[in-house]
Parts: C-alpha cells; structure tokens; sequence
C-alpha cells in the first residue's frame, strides 16, 4: 500500500483513506456518533480498532453535498493483524503459500522492512470490509435515535443499518496513480500482449481478475477454431463431410478448453493464495431475515427461517414461475414466425416498397419484446429470489443465476432450434445465427460500456472534469474526491459479463458445423470486449471491493452444460444434412442409429476426457501436497515435544 | 478393548496380545533381535514403544511349527497416545465428533474411568498396525545379517521386510468371546432384521462395514423392483407398455437409490468419525521401487519414479492389452454363437439323444472358457498394475479396478448385448438372462463361501477341534491359537465382494424391461450373501485389519456409470419391441427419434436428480458446520488473548 494522500482522525492520528462510507443525509446525529465510536473502540471492547474522519464539505462547491460522507483507514499494524485474521494467504520464503501470521511476518517473501507495500490496497480495503461488516452489536437493542431498528447480541451493525438505509453505501477509494498505471498497461496502449493480470488482481481482487483471465482464455482458446472456420467461409467449402471434420473437432476442443481452464485458473489461484486459502464462516446476507431463533450451526440467537418454507416457496412457487415464462418466450416466438410468414405472404401479394420494408418489422418487433422480458424476468427473477430468502450469498447468487441462465438460454436459442430442427432450413439457420450473433455483439458493446459512460457524462457535467483531474496531474482535494466517486454507478458483480460470455460459447458451439465463421466473430467481439471491460472497470464504475475467489463457480457447470447440449444438436445437424443422407439412401433409419451411436461414443468421450485430465497441475498438487504434509510433521513434532514435556497439548 | 488373555514381554510388562507377526522361519536370529529391539525402543529413540513377546510352540503339537511367531501389544497409555496418532474421531460429551487427544481425554463421550472399552480391539489393532508400518530406519543402511536388503533413513522398516519375504504376515488376533457375540447377532440366529452394522464396524472395522452396510440397502433398495417383477410373471404380463413402465420405474428408482445410498454412507460415517476424519499423509505401497531421489513432496530421499516413465507403461503396453484381450473375449463370444448355430443344425439334421445332448456342450464350453479367461485376466491385471509401479496403494487399487471391471463387464454382459442389438431375439435374451442370473448366483456362493471352508476343512484336520474351541467354552493356548489363525486364509478385501455385487446390478438394471423378475432373483441372492459372506469372515479367513473408510470409493462411480448404460440399454429394447413399432406403423423413423428424445430427457433427468439430491444429509451438515465454527471461533479466540498478553502465536 502506498501511502499517497492522508487525513487525521479526531485524535490527530494520520491515516490513508481507503473506504468510504456514505450515511442519509437525514441520519439522526446520535447514530452516527455511536457508529463513529463503536468503529474506533478498541478490539477487546467489541469495536473494530479503525480510523475513521468526516470528509469535509469543499466550500466552493456549487451544489449541497452530502455531509455525512465518512472516510476508514487504519494503522499498519492493524491492517497486518486484520490481514491474520481474514485468512490471506502469501507467498513464504521458501516459496510456498501460507496463511499469513502477524508473527511470522518476516518469513513472507515480499515483506521487507516496516512491509510497506506486503498488502495491496485491494487487500486493505477488503480487511477493512470484513472488519466493519464484523463489528457486532452487544448489549444495544437497537441503533441509538431509531428504536425500530432492532440490534441483538452478535447482529452486524454495518448490515443492519444497511438494509434499514441509514447507511447509503460503503465503498472502497480509487487510488489515482495506481489507477493510472493499471489503465496504462491495461488498455490504453493498442498492442499484441497478454492482459497484466497479477495488477488486475492487484488493484480488482482476484474475483476480477478471474474474470479478465477467463476473458483472455477464452479468446486465445476460440483462436484455433477461428482458423478453422475461415477457409470454410474463404472458398465456400459447402461439403458435408468437411463440416462434420470441423463438428467433430470443435466438440473436442471445447472439452479440452473448459478442462484446461480448471487447471489454469487453479493455477492462477494458487499464486494469488486463494487456492488454499480457507473458507471463513459465512456471514448471513443483509437482506435474510426470519423470527428470532437458535442458529444450530453457531448456537448464536439469530433469525432463522425454516428450510420448508423455502422449499415450498422454491417449488411451489418460482418453479412453476419459471416455466411459466419459458412457455411464453415459446409462444412469442411461434407468434413472430407466424407474423415472418404473413409478411411474407403480404409482400408475395403485393410487392411494393411499403412491404418489402415491412418484412423486417416482425424482426424489429421480436428483439425488442426479447429484450423488454429480459429485463422484466431479470427483475421477477431478483424479487424472487429475494423472497425465497436464502440465508447466504452464495446461496442466493447460485438460485438467481441458475434462473437468468435458463430464460436467456431459451430466448437467445430458442428461434435457432426452431428454423434448424423443426423448419430444418439450414441456410436461415446461418442467416440468423450471423444476424443475432452480430447484432447482439455490437448492442452490447454499447448497453454495457458506452451507454453508462455517455448518460453519466450527460448527467453530470463535472464527470469531465473529474476525468482530467483523475488521470491528469492536478490533485484533487479528497472531499470532492471521494464524492465524485460516490456518484459513479455501482459495479453489480462479474455476472452480466459472464452471461455474455456464456451467450457467445453458445453461438460458437451450438451450431458450429453450419456456421463455422462465427468462432472468428466471437474472437473479434472479445478482443474489443476486453478494452470495453476494462474502460468500464477504470472509469465507468465505482471501485468494486476485492472478492477473494479460487475459480470462477457456477459458469464453469454453465459451460460444461452448454458443452455437452451442443454435441446433440451438432449431432443431429450432421445427420439431417442432405450430404449424409445420400450416405445411406436405402434407409433413414439407418442414418439416424449411426448419429445415435456417434453421439453417444462422443458424450462418453467428454466425460472420459473430463475424468482423465486431472483438475490441478501436478505442480501445484505436490506444493499443496507439501504444505500439508509439513503442517502435519510440524503438529506431530509439537505434539511430541509436548509430551515429552509433560504438558499435553489443549486442542 | 476387553483385557481377557495376557502375557507378558521380557521384561515382565503383562499385555493383551493384540497383533501377530510372522516371520521366515529361518530368519536369523540378529535381524529378529534387531526387529524386536527397534520394535520395543521408545519413541524418542525412533521406536514404536509397543510391548512384544515371542509365542512359545506348543511341545504336545504333532506338527513342526514355526518358532519365529510374535504377538505385540501396547500399554493402554500408549494405545490412547497412537490414537491421537492416527486421527481417530469420536463422539465428544457435547454429542459433536471430535479427533482424539488424549489431554482432553475426558471430556469423549464413551471414557469412562480409566478408559476401558473405549477403543473397540479392531481400533487398538489399527493404532499398533499404522505404529509398526511408520517404524522408520535411521542409520541402519541394510537389515542385520543381510547386506542387501538396503534400508535408507526414512525407509519403513516391516515394508522392506516384507517385500523382501523375511516377514510373512502381521495379523490381527481374533478375540474369541467378541467374535461370538457377533457371530451370535449377526448370521446364527435366522431372523428379520438388520445387520449389527456398529458391532460389524467395532470388530472388523469402517471399511468391512460399509460394504455390509452397502449389501443390506442395495438388498432393500431392490425389494419395491422385485414387488412390481412378481405380478409380470404370475399374471404373465407380455404388454409392452406395461414393460415400459416398469422401465421407466427402474430407471429413476436407480437413480434415487444411488443418491440416497451416498447421504446413508455419509450418515454412517459420521457416525463412526471417518467422515470428518483428516487423511493421513499416504506412504509409499510395499512394492513400490525407483531409483534413489528426492520425494518432491515431503523432501525425504526415497525412491521416486518417473511419471512419464509410467504413464509409457499405462498407455503404450496396458491400455493395448486391456483392449486386445477386450477384443479376444469378443472373439470368443462369436466362436460360442457359431457353434451354438452348429449344435442346432446338427440336432435338427440327425435328431438323436447324443445331438440332444450336444445341444448344451457349446455353453458349458463358453462357460468354462469365460471363467478360466477372467482369472487369467486377473494375473495379467495384477502382474501389469504391479508394473505400472505406482507410487500409492489407493491409486494401484483404483487402476486395477478399473482393468477388471471393464473385462467382467464385457464378459458378463457382451453376449446379452448380442443377443439383443444384434440378434434382436427377446426370449432368447430373456432365457440367457435367467440362466446366466441364476447359475453365476449358485456358483458365486460355492465358490466364494463354502469351498474355502470346505477346503480347509479338508486340508486341516485340527480346524474341526479349533473351531469347536474357538466357539467352544474351552480356552486355547495362545500358541495354538495364534498359529491356526496363522494358517487361515488371508482375506483380500471387499474387491470380489463389491464386484459381484457390480455385476447382480448390471442383470437387474441393464434389461430390466424383459425380464422383470432379475430384482426378485437378486433380493434372494443377497439374503443369502449376506450370511455366506457372513460366514466367510468369521469362520474362513485370517481377521483383517480395519480400514477406515468414508465412502465405497470408486465403486459409487462404477454402479452410476451402469445405471447410465442401462437407461441407453433400456430405452433401445422398448423402442426395438414390436408393440412400440405398432404405435408408429407408418414410419421407423419417427420411432427411432421419439425414442432417442426420451432417452436424452431421462439421461438429463438423472444428472438433475444427482445433482439436485445433497450428498450429505441436512443433519449431517450442520453438525459438521457447527464443528468447524466452533473451531474457527476457537482459534480466534485463542489469537486475541494471545495479542492481548503480547505473545503472538507461532502457528
């Protein structure tokens, strides 16, 4: 961490700031007092042992700002215990990765000194986080000036006034060279290189570098299968049996891809020491409540919300939900294949200009309806879940993205499967798989990355000047600082990013062998999808807190699921072409029990490959393996010194 | 642990003699000194500090026995210390499983006293086997008296011993009062009701119980299968739709049994502390060898041996082998249909008794020629997975299972196969199905169970008066005793047992639709396995050792990999049966692709369903979770005083 700007707190002691936080304009001055004092108490009183100071007011600031804008710090040292006690794992001085001690910090490889620069700012703003959403209430029953707001024994203060919204948002600062030098490297210069992921994570957190990391995978994975496709499109190679050479060995290669990406991302967490790195307890999200009750994990008197109600709720309730919303994304799409064929017809009769315009309306009509139930499912879908009211994070973010995941599916492919298994019209199958595959790439260059940035330009005029005193030169005095950062959108997480990553694997994979071309397509969306990210990470978004993650979850089942669909339709693709039929012309049947049969050889040969390549490198299999079995020798040496000692160990 | 015999080491320590070890019987006396030496030496010194004592031969014996026979056993301090050792879990006062320690010995749930009857004898045998095997050489650069039985620092010492032959055996004893009262509970006394699982588990361990445990639900499991079988073939139901749905009932009902088959062995094992229990750091396999190097995991000089060299050997000279033999059993297969054709045309060409007769020859044939093929097999498995040379015993274990399965399968299974793709004969597949059931069912029992018991019977006169003493009231002579069990057979593990059980699965699953009545067969088949298997272990073979386990391993993935090929199998008979080709009468086609969809939205409701249905019971995670709370909160704890008193913790 370098120590750049610095503020006092009210005892005079100088402090980086390194998250702010932000209270209603309207808070009651007791509850923000109380705060204060429970953030600086010391640990053994219960507090958090934090620096925190109000920002102040920029006087010539032509608009009323919000006073209660608060920025954290903390001492050193107490950043070196936090970074103990949320587990981080360093590099050792005999190069293997270790949970970091307060009194061992000698042996970690890159402490040198007083440690200046051992933890990355990602890091201390991340140990501040957990501190502050650990600092529990005691024996308050409720936030000091709000008697509704009930506190109880163990209850997060920070969650709780959160989910009350007296407390606006907490968020971590941008650190302009850092920044500068990041967007430098990163994306500001045009060149052939691989992304600097180590400073991603330095700055992100290794949530996002995961993300960018699979980004640049994923482009360099598609490259072989780019090349591949072009000479299909090059010289019109229209024969069967060289798409079925290029199906085949597309259904490979996807499979290796995603078993290759295991063992790099496990090696990519690994160095970044959330590979071992273990799991704390989890906290319960901000938004779960339920009557008071015994938590049977902690003992602790919590709310609790019985798991019958949330099953009922689930099945009863979402499921039917969502099957209800599959049914009518079919039935609108059956209605625009009804209307593209009265189009049709219409122009067929009568073919005037007004008419052959006409025939792209039902298309026009049909992206824009796909578009408005996108949204409004993403909303019923976060309301739903919402209501299901998990008890974890995690567990709420699995359900939702299961949900979104099924619907976008449908209603990106559905049309697809329609003109290539039912209509069985190959050459409106490649018309409209290059149609929605370009169009929805470049829509969504812009909803996601341009868009925000020119309606917040709009919005606020001072963005401008922001930005040239950001990356340029002129420091900025930290109240209008921290305030213009405040007013930047909210990063919602990694998943809008990977659903369109999942989307476009789709288009690759799904169809490949009658559309070979849209591999080359994909690689080019990514390479420009990597410097629109990265823009928006630098400069559309608040700085997102640091989330320590060791792979990348749910969208690796996605993918392998999306894998696994595409050998059945690429399958049946090959065994409807009219080439394969002249194959076996006496009889379908027989056609039909050979694709069967290739299927099948091909699925078991996915999972074959998927049991066969190990998860993780053998490299980083034996440094684990090492470290367990010196941790293990290390607690046998103890155990018998002990005993030799006559003073048996109390664990 | 009962302290019912005793005797004493030289120096006069009296010991319940827990562990036999036999060595050649013309060993010479300076590796035996030396052995026992090391055996008694403290721990301090390198040692095991276990108690040993020379079992004297009986003079009144007939025979030449052997005088090189030892018992060893331990202090029950010592016992308490090995099982804190070897990580044994066990139920803590707060109802919670805890590892051992012996400080916080008191606060186990079960230690009452001075702890009597804590450990079960299968355990205290476990602690005195893992001590032995840990024995390490230090300085010592050979085995007394024979220079080239090279040791290394490090090297385990009764490994080299035995690899090398001058240690014959080491031996659990059987404790005769226990072994009765089991025997009593578990097979004498012919009742309904379950098998005493946790007294299972108490004499012959986790692993031994797990496989009885796995035979009793998968016996129970089948009893609604063969309930819905009977009625088709009382009432001699040949309507194909009713087929169809005892199919399709199989078919998920597999499935769910799987699932639920994983939450009971979890629920066992959290029962007898194996599932929560951390592994021990795995030593090298007796057989293992390699040249001299550094272990990369642990840093110690011990052989190592190439992965590529390995790796050569898997897949250049195994994996063609396991083919071509693969291939020869096809062969085979094809000779015995061929001279099955012949024996046919002969008898109808020249219709005498002698034709008759040859009507059955070309099966006895086939029969006999499978079953030399598969214990040939089984040499070539084993001599070519011993030179594949890998490094642990578990992953010899799991290549060599994998070898055989894939060979037994095709065996068992390949003429069913032909009979119904290829020869499309329904009664014939049918009568097979039964034949092979019913006979591998008779022989399986004869061979596995009362043929060795017969044999030895045979061979050793004195096992008629051994086991009227053993069950008798009548105590034996250490001596006598300790040299009978000697000479028992030497249990291999649960692989032929599980194997077989492997195979049953396949008869009931694989063609569930034609012939309903397999469940039936089975559910009888297993009643009485369970008492002949019962027997065997009791009565026929030498006491094992405890193995914990967790889990059945590898043979959860074998039966849902058959449950995957019979949902294929399955759906092939039903679409191929004649009443489903009346429901299409105008197009095969049409046929082929209904059936296919349904098989994929099976196979892909089965992956829900396993996906869906948690591994580990509710109860079960809570508890777990609740632990390693309780743990994390601890440690924290444990860091704050420390801070507080200015010693940080060196962890």
């Amino acid at each position: 961490m370098k120590k750049s700007v610095s503020v006092s707190d009210s005892d005079g002691h100088a402090f980086t700031p390194l998250v702010a936080i932000e209270l209603a304009e309207d808070v009651k001055e007791e509850a923000v007092t109380w705060l204060l004092d429970r953030i600086k108490d010391k640990q053994q009183q219960g507090g958090t042992d934090l620096l925190v100071d109000q920002v102040p007011l920029e006087t010539q600031s032509d608009q009323k700002g919000n006073p209660n804008v608060f920025v954290v710090g903390a001492t050193w040292l107490r950043l070196l215990q936090g970074a103990e006690e949320v587990g981080l794992v360093k590099e050792f001085s005999d190069g293997s990765m270790r949970g970091f001690t307060y009194a061992n910090k000698e042996n970690f490889k890159s402490f040198q000194g007083d440690g200046d620069g051992f933890l990355s700012t990602a890091e201390c703003q991340y140990i501040i986080k957990h501190e502050l959403d650990t600092l529990r209430a005691r024996e308050e029953t409720h936030v000091p000036g709000y008697a509704q707001m009930k506190l109880y024994p163990g209850k997060s203060i920070i969650r709780r006034m959160q989910s009350k919204g007296i407390l606006l948002q907490i968020f971590p600062l941008h650190v302009k060279e850092d920044l500068k030098r990041l967007s430098l490297s990163w994306y500001q210069k045009v060149k052939l290189s691989y992304q600097p992921l180590d400073d991603i994570r330095q700055y992100f957190g290794e949530s996002m570098a995961l993300y960018f990391g699979f980004l640049e995978y994923f482009t360099i994975a598609l490259v072989p299968m780019a090349f591949f496709g072009i000479p299909y499109y090059l010289f019109d190679w229209e024969s069967y049996d060289k798409y079925v050479l290029f199906a085949i060995f597309n259904l490979v290669w996807s499979t290796v891809i995603l078993e290759v990406w295991k063992r790099r991302s496990a090696s990519l967490a690994y160095g970044w020491g959330t590979l071992s790195r273990k799991k704390a307890f989890e906290e319960p999200r901000p938004g779960f409540h339920g009557a008071l009750g015994l938590n049977p994990v902690t003992g602790r008197e919590e709310p609790v919300f019985p798991y019958a109600k949330r099953h009922l709720r689930m099945y009863l309730v979402s499921v039917p939900f969502v099957l209800f919303c599959l049914y009518l994304s079919l039935h609108v799409m059956m209605v625009y294949f009804e209307m593209e064929v009265w189009a049709l017809w219409l122009h067929r009769e009568e073919p005037t200009v007004w008419t052959s315009l006409l025939l792209y309306v039902p298309s026009i009509i049909y992206a824009v309806v796909i578009e408005v139930m996108n949204r409004l499912y993403r909303y019923a879908a976060e309301f739903l879940t919402e209501w299901e009211n998990h008890r974890l994070e995690s567990s709420y973010q699995n359900h939702l993205v299961l949900k979104v995941l099924v619907f976008n599916f449908l209603n990106c492919f559905a049309s697809l499967f329609y003109i290539a298994f039912v209509m069985q019209d190959i050459v409106l199958l490649r018309q409209s798989l290059a149609t929605l595959l370009i169009t929805s790439q470049i829509l969504n260059q812009i909803m996601e990355a341009f868009l925000p940035y020119w309606l917040q330009k709009r919005r606020n005029k001072k963005v401008h000047k922001r930005n040239q005193r950001i990356m340029g030169e002129k420091e900025l005095p930290l109240g209008e600082q921290v305030r213009l950062e405040a007013d930047m959108y909210t990063y919602l997480g990694t998943f809008d990013d990977y659903l369109e990553l999942f989307l476009l694997f789709g288009y690759v994979s799904l169809f490949s062998c009658v559309y070979p071309l849209a591999a080359v397509l994909v690689v080019l969306n990514n390479v420009t999808e990597v410097y629109s990210d990265a823009l928006k990470m630098c400069k559309v978004f608040k700085r997102p807190f640091s989330e320590p993650a060791a792979d990348i979850g749910v969208w690796q089942l996605a993918f392998e699921t999306m894998s696994v669909i595409s050998v059945v339709t690429n399958c049946a693709l090959i065994g409807m072409s009219p080439h394969m039929k002249a194959y076996f012309p006496e009889s379908e049947t027989q056609l039909i029990l050979v694709v069967v049969a290739v299927e099948h050889v091909l699925l078991a040969f996915k999972f074959f490959l998927a049991f066969v390549i190990p998860d993780i490198p053998k490299q980083i299999q034996i440094k684990l393996a090492r470290l367990e079995f010196q941790s293990l020798e290390a607690l046998k040496k103890r155990k018998m010194l002990e005993a030799a000692a006559g003073t048996p160990s109390k664990s």
